[in-house]
């Protein structure tokens, strides 16, 4: 008999799904039926229309800004800016009312009949307004990886990046739902550094595997988060791949950072699990030496052990391969600390914004978070059976990430965050 | 007699004012009358309030988004999006209802007496939803000149800037609208390579002089704006000063660029001048050697004659001290390139971007744009006069830009953008 029972819903969750009823993640979605942009939390297979239960179950004064229930928008963005309690309640209330023992809304098939939508007949959008995007470069492996590749391995780690987590900002206009097709960027490369550079399709396509998280309530510019509030300002998670071209980054990055090599896509998956739901599948942090700034350390858990994975599909290809496998878990710097540092300067951070991981490379090969590590910078490409071989991305590639969390007695995950290659434009 | 005879209005434009009928700005304001925002333009000393004229007379077709007249907003992004028929549409009114000849506003007593207020009395805010923000690097002087101090005059400007006018994200939650004081931030740095870094107040706070431009129509994501193409896109100018942590910025942007040494404050100036209004003062661009690239290469005209200055207040001055004078027409990479390279990798800007133009440097010492080079690396500190000096900013200095446009006959201005240094928060 297993340590801890899974709580079981009236709503069938298949075996190996995404959505028990210990996930309950939030998005937004829309039907043909009915177009408007409304709020659900994913259960089983279906989407539970938490519009449709404003006047029931969801009329709690906490879920109130604004003269406004938070549940009827278009975006999560005022329901992140409640707060814990807030979150909590949510949680509460909809983890009895979709209970298999509470009759409330099981019992009740009228509101069944307008609450509850099929997975497959929802269209995912993002799942609130992004104000700003912020993008770290928190993993070890990879940083080490990278700087392996570009600087040797005498300096592969920058001399700042124990000491801080490096991170910059992102393009916020265009950041994508898992499932939006992804145009190969056109863009200025300098192939052969004898010649000037030329302009045209990229050739060196690349995906990252992230997670990033939402920022719930925000703090007013001016007015740093210490370190041990952190969590309280931190909504919850979604797989990200945070496309990369690699060409027109390496000739445009000196001396700003990333920009045009970024900026074409990135992509979320569409459901946010809540750092309630991920509690059980805390663990120990990695350990930093040499120890931070007192403004960056924290002794409480905030690292999670997330298995995470890469397929690829191709239409040279019969089916999907896996690429990599990875786990959160392996990040040096937390989530608190990303966000401590960030507001450390009075920068304010509002509900909704994204702050992504940087790539999630773990110490094994098989690890590393994006193809420029796997294929050690297109010395070795990977192999992919039957004579198939990829450096970079093709055009009709389907790259998806995927995040589990198991812990024996629960499990859950993120759903895919998917997107395909489209050939570039003419130019 | 002057070739152009300055159009005039009934209402008083005082000689030398930067608001005269030919500029008509835009800008979003508020009264503490009525503190409702609404889209106002400038003339003399007074705003005119668009929001009280949409019924009699910026009731056209051209005006209606989403079944909403876009002065009845409290933003400037709807009218932003209609693109340049509409916004020569609304000029026209604007500047034939203000003339000193027209009689429908002027003879109207009660519509003047709702439909104008003094800008001393007007609360000026961010005049629409900034979504992102991108500040490029785009004067020659100034990346030499920084480009010297930090890697010797041989290796000045990075091999990619004559090629692709180097840019990256900013953040756009902290930027703010001139008058509002800038805290000092607090920060990592690492002032002795020799021991590890350290937590505290900056002691290197700069100002740096640029303007920027906001998107006007934008673009669907994957779809790149022709260079032909660009101008239609920019809806108008305003001043920045891009305040600038040189101490946090030098041990964290490597290797992905500036981050917590920008992200604390930005300051534009409230009233966007428009390119209409722009026209008469524009000047040859800056010939580009090596040529660039077709997709950067446009033969009009795209360059602007505009003096700059910045003035400098503090506690230990009598009064207010010219510390830089440049011009906009410096600029080695016009709005057109630079809003043309930023979609060529199908990146979608949307209406109320900003895009700036980086701090602007002359080819004299006087004209410099920021103290990092006005003190060249605080090695000349900077002589204000009775032995005061200033190398970075001190608590309670005041920065101003300003900005003029002058042909002999017609004079504009933006209006000041400043804003004062408050000491850093206790750590």
């Amino acid at each position: 008999m297993p340590a801890h029972q899974p709580s079981e819903s009236f709503i069938l969750v298949a075996s190996g799904s995404d959505f028990p009823l210990d996930n309950l993640p939030y998005g937004v979605f829309s039907t043909s039926a009915n177009p408007t942009r409304r709020i659900g939390v994913a259960i089983g297979d279906q989407v539970l229309d938490l519009s449709a239960l404003t006047d029931k179950f969801l009329n709690h004064e906490l879920f109130i800004k604004n003269n406004k229930n938070v549940f009827a928008q278009s975006t999560l963005n005022d329901f992140m800016s409640l707060g814990r309690d807030a979150w909590a309640t949510a949680r509460q209330t909809l983890t009895r009312i979709l209970s298999a023992t509470e009759p409330d809304l099981r019992d009740d098939e009228s509101l069944r009949g307008r609450a509850f939508v099929k997975q497959s007949d929802a269209t995912m959008h993002l799942p609130c307004h992004i104000g700003d995007y912020t993008d770290f470069y928190s993993s070890r492996e990879h940083a080490t990886n990278v700087g392996t590749m570009f600087r040797g391995a005498d300096n592969a780690l920058p001399p700042n990046w124990l000491h801080l987590p490096i991170g910059y900002h992102g393009r916020a206009s265009s950041i994508v739902v898992s499932g939006t097709d992804i145009r190969r960027p056109v863009g200025q490369t300098r192939p052969d550094e004898s010649k000037p550079p030329v302009y045209g399709p990229c050739k060196a396509l690349d995906f990252e595997l992230e997670m990033a998280f939402f920022v719930g309530p925000g703090n007013p510019l001016g007015q740093p988060i210490p370190i041990e509030k952190a969590h309280e300002h931190i909504f919850g998670m979604v797989l990200m791949n945070d496309w990369s071209a690699r060409d027109i980054q390496k000739w445009e990055y000196q001396p700003l950072g990333p920009f045009l090599g970024k900026s074409f896509a990135t992509t979320i998956s569409p459901w946010i699990v809540t750092m309630d739901a991920l509690a059980p599948f805390l663990v120990d942090n990695v350990p930093q030496s040499p120890a931070v700034l007192p403004y960056l350390q924290h002794t409480d858990r905030f690292s999670y052990d997330i298995r995470l994975r890469v397929d690829l599909q191709g239409t040279d290809l019969f089916g999907q391969r896996p690429v990599s496998v990875s786990n959160f878990k392996y990040l040096y710097w937390t989530m608190k600390q990303q966000l401590a540092h960030h507001t450390s300067n009075g920068c304010n951070l509002r509900p909704g914004d994204l702050l992504g991981s940087g790539t999630i490379s773990g110490p094994a090969k098989s690890e590393r978070g994006s193809l420029l590590e796997l294929s050690w910078g297109s010395k070795e490409p990977m192999d992919l059976g039957n004579g198939v071989t990829r450096t970079f991305l093709r055009d009709g590639d389907t790259v998806t990430l995927n995040g589990v969390c198991d812990n024996g007695s629960i499990r859950l995950g993120f759903g895919p965050c998917t997107g395909k290659v489209l050939p570039a434009l003419e130019i």
